[in-house]
């Protein structure tokens, strides 16, 4: 393999698969990316960590010699980054090494060969629809917070994605808040099976939809396997497996009947609870809200700490009473609600509350109650 | 004590002193801040670890009550950080509490009395002199980054100060590299005592003349202790326990009769060692330069990650011959050399090598070589 590319287009491209290697591995190959260099200037590299595969096309400056080989990703990264601005990078391998060449600099890095690359086998992926990247990278982000961290519920650890009603569902959930967005059902996504994608899946698909915002996305999928195509030709493929699990039926948790409705501004409401927040401790990371007519007054105390309380003006008509919730997840919701009002459906102290921008809006959002 | 604070003023001050506090400290007091309001509207906020204590006088909206009072600086740092901007801050203690108010938030601080707040006792300081800020900021920067950081030894841990030749001088060293900045001795410098500043008490006054670059610093100093105080009455004042230790004779280590000049572009030669040192590991982290007429070759091999060479330009007459220097060492000097030429001079691989702008520059290194 010989071939030359331009640094930022090698570096642009590596920034994006690095991300996909583990920093330690026990299987030296996963360390490594698969750089191929094909008949008329396109350059493919590929990661993987058996999981999770990106697979990014780039066009070289020249291919003087087709081949493919695999070489350490975050050492290949690391150079590509530290190369002079503007400069055009040579790859050759020669004696199982890979020779890069730009400007004055000279480096011969160990290889390993291209067969031994392990690539995800996709399998039939029957599902095919499309779906614009912005409201992709939307979905996303109203849901991700949400995903459980704990691994023994593997089945949480993921963003489930569902088809019901004419509509396609996104939920997470770690038992103690839900997230959930929707969107009208994209042609060719009915009959689809539920799916599990796994976090870094999402994490990794989040940073490269950054990049294409203003494009369309192709999404295959089966049972087992995802696969997300963005910008084209010259794009980028991220497969993933799925988690193979059985998400909990989460619309049971999502209350329908609180009667109590309070409406803020979800700026002045996140950071009054930012602010109270700031003399919480580990150990009490509630926020009590005191709802009154028309505001809502709130507090934290702390045995070490001393306490903080602010009133936050509201529109609330229903009775008074109290609630507390913790002051992260309230935050991690209200910094995804956008506009100037937010609603909170309440119903008691006790109950599950339902948060969302207004009644037409495609994120809600189920919180439970702290006792404070 | 009651006053209010712009609260611009109050997290500027508090974000000066705050890094002097230790995150976790088994004394209690020693998380506080002390605070004291004076008739006539100025305000004064003390930490201390012990061994470093800050002291800063702001302009205060309006004292209506004097007085004193401590509070956890962590603490009351970030409350000022999240309050609203260009709002004004209220401080009150009553019971035992210091009350914080800003808009419609409201805390309530527990509190200590400002009796039990340790107070570095100065004692006679008697060698007075000035400095402009700036060249105190680059008389730090060009030498602490040799600071050692081992422990045992304790003498090498700051920034060794003292007198001589009609010159003040300041040297750090970690046995590996030497340091040295020199400037005429200011007015009132003569017969000072040699002192050693801890690494704390720099990086501290380091951030402090930051704000004030175009003033000038006036040092105090006996044997045991230093005080810098920064512009004028509304202002900062550092003091600092010295090392006491004795930092060893460091002009023996200044090679004198090195007759090898390499003259070398600073920039380009960082970049040069910065990317061949990529594929430097943990265990090895030497870069070899190979001097040759008008060249040098940088290069490093790595039994796990190949190999790396580049050809920077360079004057240099003299015999050839191999030399092997710690990149990050290297790197570490060549940062601090202003200008397109840097001197190297060197004698042999084995001998120290003296590093310098030029003859009239007031900073000067010696790097001890490796074995490559």
């Amino acid at each position: 393999m010989k071939a030359t590319i331009e640094r930022a287009t090698l570096l642009r491209c590596l920034s994006h698969v690095q991300s996909v290697v583990e920093r330690r591995n026990t299987i030296p190959i996963l360390s490594n990316v698969l750089i191929e260099a094909a008949e008329g200037g396109a350059l493919k590299v590929m990661a993987t960590d058996l999981d999770l595969q990106v697979v990014e096309t780039m066009s070289a400056v020249s291919v003087e010699s087709p081949g493919a080989i695999t070489v350490s990703a975050h050492l290949l990264f690391d150079i590509a980054r530290k190369l002079p601005d503007g400069s055009q990078v040579s790859l050759e391998t020669a004696d199982n090494r890979m020779a890069v060449k730009a400007g004055r600099s000279r480096f011969s890095l160990p290889t390993l060969p291209r067969d031994d690359f392990p690539v995800i086998v996709e399998g039939e992926l029957p599902t095919s629809f499309e779906v614009p990247a912005a409201t992709l990278a939307q979905l996303i982000d109203r849901t991700r917070f949400a995903i459980s961290t704990e691994e023994t519920r593997y089945y949480l650890n993921g963003i489930f994605l569902h088809v019901s009603d004419d509509e396609l569902k996104a939920a997470a959930t770690d038992g103690h808040r839900l997230a959930r967005f929707t969107l009208a059902r994209p042609e060719g996504a009915d009959g689809m099976p539920d799916v599990i994608i796994p976090r870094k899946g999402v994490a990794e698909l989040r940073k490269l939809l950054e990049e294409s915002l203003d494009t369309h996305v192709e999404i295959d999928l089966s049972a087992s396997k995802i696969r997300f195509t963005l910008g084209g030709e010259n794009g980028v493929v991220l497969t993933s497996k799925l988690i193979d699990g059985t998400f909990p039926d989460y619309t049971r948790v999502i209350p329908t009947g609180n009667d109590k409705l309070l409406k803020v501004d979800p700026r002045s409401f996140f950071e009054g609870v930012d602010r109270v927040a700031t003399i919480a401790t580990e150990k009490t990371r509630a926020v009590k809200m005191a709802l009154e007519t028309d505001k809502v007054v709130l507090s934290v105390t702390s045995p070490d700490n001393g306490t903080a309380a602010e009133e936050v003006p509201a529109a609330y008509q229903s009775d008074g009473f109290e609630i507390g919730f913790n002051a992260n997840y309230l935050k991690d919701i209200l910094a995804q609600v956008e506009g100037d009002s937010v609603e909170m459906h309440l119903a008691d102290a006790g109950a599950p509350t339902l948060i969302r921008q207004d009644e037409k809006s495609p994120a809600l959002y189920v919180l439970m109650p702290m006792r404070v």
